[in-house]
């Protein structure tokens, strides 16, 4: 993808400090606050524009309004060879969901496989981050999150009490890029919608309609509106599923005990993830399961394509495409991005203002 | 749902003692003939009709042929304390996947989880059969497996190399009916096409597209056809992880590897599912947790409904509702599905010709 011409572009490591400056600024521990913008940069990278460094003004609303606790005793209160769960003691979410990750990668590595759930967390930033975590040990790695805002009814439904609730998907593969499936189970996320409406860009018809079923195009107006699950009465399912799985079984929030994150700053929220880890060598030689990942991933992309399209992606391709092409020659940010960077840099009294 | 005057309907022992009849008639073990007709009428009760009696005659024509050992080893070649890789001699899904949730159950219940992958399967009926026997015992269960036959391109494709790969994902809940996802990752099931085909209805758009993407409506032309996946890239994307996790993590069939089953009787199907078993109380008392699903399940429910919605279903309470009903009033089979089966009866001379 071309950089917009309006699009200023900086170095991820310029952003990571910059990142981390603001974070420390605002009292989180460094060890914390680089945790944090290693993970946004990372979904920036990633070429997920809504999930990276785009969130942190509205993350820092929520530190200064008390709503985040800087120096959580993220711990396991129950706890197995096999499972965990873990209190994120209302820490920053990246904070939290790296600890679990890393608690679910050291028991797949000892026994095999690990499911870790979470409560008391925080957003935690784009899913594949997490689900990604594994694959550098030769693990699979899933993600499920409860969305920190409530945007879809159940089908047949009117009343805004499911969010976008994503899952990611993350499998070895060879020479090949790793595979790294991360969708939302609404059509869009809802991130995409703000980043439209900061581009001032209108989004298309399908992704959100109005409470009388009629499309909505202006992402401004997405507040009046309603997103639409995947495959319809399927989408929702799947939704009720990830929302069950990372949220009830976690003791975690999901449906109307969600708390808001954007329109309300201070009451905790009850943030609910789960992270799967499980070693591929315990069903195959990582050597055997590795060349057959990497046989159907091209036996994949060299199928016949239809008239007009360039290519076949596998899942995570486009992205670890994007992670190349940004490490060499920058991440790009929108201008209203910057304008609200610069403008908490120069609130907080930074040395960087991104200029 | 009314019963279609045209329907015939019988109890479900009665065609559970059918399919016995038929099978050990062909050559399988008693108890494996039971295994096969008891999850064979779990679909039918269900309502699950693609997926069960009416797959009978073309399991028999596979048997017939040679293309389905009737005495499989199904035995685990891999084993830990919570995985599993099955290999399922050939034999009928049913009874492999009966004998993996088995031994999944067994594994979850000594270490907390399991995840036991298959290979050397078959086609072994609906998803949720097997993702909701952990449920009795208070766990989560997981249902991925490779589809049978390829009816789909990959995203930005028109090669047929990729099938319906189903998911189904089951929870308990406490006084509320268990949830019980069941989804195939396009748009419609292929069983659901055969169905119209043979009750002479046609499918609606969306279904699927003809190679130059345009609507197909008439299901018998489906062979021309392309399904399409929910979401778009998303279902797509969904759709490759669940084959590469129920097949390649197995070393099973996906992709132009797949043996279409309606086609080749002969050839061995390698087929690929996997089962994956949890137990709630590794993170909540059960007690705790059933009483939050109820809670989640009727907020649902009883959320402000759509004009026109009747009600508001969490996934599987259809189902749910529809086992109780065909469990009294009995299953009812389509005329030409009968016909079918009484054909296989004179040709076996069974005593019972379903009259």
């Amino acid at each position: 993808m071309a950089v917009k011409e309006q699009d200023l572009v900086y170095p991820a490591k310029r952003l990571e400090d910059f990142i981390v400056s603001v974070l420390v600024g605002l009292g989180l521990p460094e060890t914390d606050a680089q945790t944090c913008a290693t993970r946004m940069t990372e979904a920036d990278l990633r070429g997920v524009d809504t999930h990276g460094i785009f969130r942190l003004t509205q993350y820092c609303r929520r530190i200064r309004a008390g709503g985040m606790n800087l120096r959580p005793h993220v711990h396991a209160v129950r706890e197995n060879g096999v499972t965990a769960l873990v209190d994120g003691d209302h820490g920053m979410g990246h904070v939290v969901m790296t600890a679990a990750t890393n608690l679910a990668i050291q028991k797949a590595s000892e026994n095999g496989l690990a499911w870790v759930g979470v409560f008391n967390s925080n957003h935690a930033g784009a899913a594949a981050v997490y689900a990604t975590m594994p694959v550098a040990h030769d693990m699979i790695g899933i993600y499920m999150t409860v969305a920190n805002v409530n945007l879809m009814p159940p089908w047949g439904g009117v009343e805004l009490i499911l969010g976008t609730n994503p899952i990611s998907v993350a499998i070895p593969a060879g020479q090949e890029p790793p595979i790294a499936l991360d969708m939302a189970t609404t059509v869009s996320s809802f991130g995409k919608i703000k980043l439209a409406a900061q581009r001032g860009e209108a989004i298309p018809a399908g992704w959100m309609v109005d409470r009388k079923g009629q499309p909505l195009t202006d992402p401004r107006r997405s507040k009046e509106g309603i997103l639409l699950p995947i495959g319809g009465y399927k989408g929702y399912g799947l939704n009720v599923v990830i929302g069950m799985l990372a949220g009830v079984l976690n003791g975690a929030s999901f449906g109307r005990n969600v708390v808001d994150f954007d329109k309300d700053l201070e009451t905790p929220c009850n943030g609910g993830h789960m992270i799967f880890a499980m070693r591929v060598d315990n069903f195959r030689s990582v050597d055997d399961f590795k060349r057959d990942m990497d046989r159907s991933i091209r036996e994949i992309r060299n199928s016949k394509r239809m008239e007009g399209a360039d290519r076949i992606w596998l899942p995570g391709e486009m992205e670890f495409h994007k992670i190349r092409e940004r490490r060499k020659h920058g991440i790009p940010i929108a201008p209203a991005v910057v304008k609200q960077l610069r403008l908490l840099a120069t609130e907080m009294d930074l040395p960087d203002r991104l200029d």
